[in-house]
């Protein structure tokens, strides 16, 4: 299962409730465990601020991902990399992201005169496209990540998550036909061996059989095409989506003439969204990246541009579980052992 | 007169209570006006959402100014510059920079396809090293700025700003002698040519004598060598100084072996600045870019590294009006037209 923490929702510019992009998605493997390995999607201005705000530890950090160069998804890469250095990491970090960010990291690098004291395994997505490229978590945790292409003003990815679980499960009707006393299930659950209990000599094997439990969510940075993500999205159990704008407030600034401040920003509106997630069965849809015009209140009877109206125009195209992203807003994603369900908290 | 409101004070890293570096100092010409003209001081990340915290607004900006390029001085200016586009600047920003910032302008601009609708005037430090840079804030106000170099691990500069406003003043005495009433002097301090008044044609500067009022203020970049700023704080009156550490911490830094973390910081400590403030009667001495092991409480006798023990050690050094800064301090230097005094302010 995945637990999300929004650390921006902002689109552009940062406003006094949201700051600009970043995502903390945590791969929980037992949904007791306090602490979590965790991966980073996008890493606007600030996100080191919004870190030190939230109980994500630096040093489960795993993974950084880049979804595209604008300034509102990476500006905040390189202090976030100094910092993790002043703190003293040594670790390695995988960082998956255009090729552009090299060119950035060098920058800074020769600017500042960064020095890292960790390695930083990076990998271009332009060369890994559609590939799997596996996260070893141990215990057997594995994750892979599939990244696809989508349509913005620069290139701009979405990335696959898929989270795989090995997890053995008991066979508690043959351990009772057996007569095998309750307090032993815990051991023969562990067991790879035979063991000895009480009179008897039992292969654990016998009790119990391989499960994996799978979870996947489909992460996606500035797109205008949703449809680009139709096979990623199979399955899955939540789509992250950018919706800048509400579809009336799109069409404005698309058809404005170019002398008066008209352009095509190559972004998704709520509703292109919504009709995408309800043709493809999208169990849950969780919107971001929304333009400062929208305040964060909830009201569509309201003439102010606000969360309501993207509700509204959402509700009015998909059906399923919507969720509306703010700062520090945590979500969990995918059935745990003990089959939790799905939940939202603000914190 | 200038009024300084500090929108970070950390050294390094950001915390909690500090962000890392920026100070925005707003150049007052009447102390009445509600909004002033204002140049920012370095720009660290984060330094754009300070400033929506705060009571300045961009549009009054007038000038950047970086000291140097370590990260913690620079990495928030992509983030602004870009935000000022998007809100739609067109009037010019002056930036005086060391010459690194192109580099760091130029792969920004290619990396993001950053394009800014506004003209940026860069002025390269190293070609204007000890010139009076003149900057015209219009209204018979003037400020010109002076830069020194520094001493630190990379190149850093410090900024001897003077703010020279041209005034007439009024001379009430021989207004009085002369029997001219009350009610035209006014009209006399604003007037150019002759005036008639009742039944006599007068001559108003013989009513009034040009008066010149400046302040100057010396703000510096990190720097281990307080005394290159000899000549700049030369009758200022105010000096805003790194005091990273307390002298004992940086001893300990700097004896360590290098194989234990042990390196030469080269920055200063508060007994170092407030020696040199003594020596050269700096009369207000501001001091900022406090290590992050500093709790930002005030209690010399506890154990915990805080401000009390960076207070107390200057104050055996410096004997003048010490100021330490936090983030969204209000400092108001140097004397206005109404011989307002100097004030701090909390926001």
């Amino acid at each position: 299962m995945f637990k999300l923490t929004f650390l921006g929702t902002s689109s552009g510019v940062p406003t006094r409730e949201r700051n600009v992009s970043a995502l903390a998605l945590e791969c929980v493997a037992n949904a007791h465990a306090k602490r979590n390995t965790w991966l980073l999607i996008d890493c606007g201005e600030g996100t080191q601020h919004q870190l030190m705000k939230s109980h994500l530890s630096p040093n489960d950090l795993s993974a950084i991902l880049i979804t595209h160069t604008h300034g509102d998804h990476c500006y905040g890469l390189g202090g976030l990399l100094a910092s993790l250095g002043m703190n003293r990491r040594t670790k390695p970090l995988t960082l998956i992201a255009p090729k552009a960010i090299v060119k950035l990291l060098d920058t800074l690098t020769i600017v500042s005169e960064l020095q890292f004291n960790y390695p930083i395994d990076f990998i271009a997505i332009e060369d890994n496209l559609e590939r799997e490229l596996p996260l070893d978590l141990g215990d057997n945790h594995r994750i892979f990540i599939r990244l696809h292409t989508l349509s913005h003003r620069i290139a701009s990815f979405g990335f696959e998550i898929v989270q795989i679980l090995d997890k053995d499960k008991i066979l508690t009707g043959k351990l009772k036909t057996d007569n095998i006393a309750n307090k032993y299930w815990h051991e023969i659950l562990k067991a790879d061996t035979p063991l000895s209990l009480d009179d008897n000599i039992i292969n654990p094997h016998d009790y119990k059989v391989h499960a994996q439990n799978t979870t996947k969510i489909v992460i996606a940075g500035d797109n205008d095409t949703p449809s680009l993500l139709t096979q990623a999205v199979k399955d899955c159990h939540a789509l992250v989506h950018e919706a800048t704008y509400t579809d009336d407030v799109m069409q404005k600034i698309v058809s404005k003439p170019a002398e008066q401040g008209g352009f095509d920003p190559k972004h998704s509106s709520a509703k292109m969204v919504a009709q995408f997630a309800h043709a493809c069965h999208v169990p849950m849809l969780i919107l971001t990246h929304f333009s400062a015009r929208y305040a964060p209140f909830d009201d569509e009877t309201a003439k102010q541009p606000n969360m309501g109206h993207i509700r509204k125009e959402v509700e009015s195209y998909y059906d399923g579980k919507l969720v509306l992203a703010k700062d520090f807003l945590q979500v969990v994603v995918g059935l745990d052992a003990i089959n939790e369900p799905n939940k939202i908290k603000n914190l």
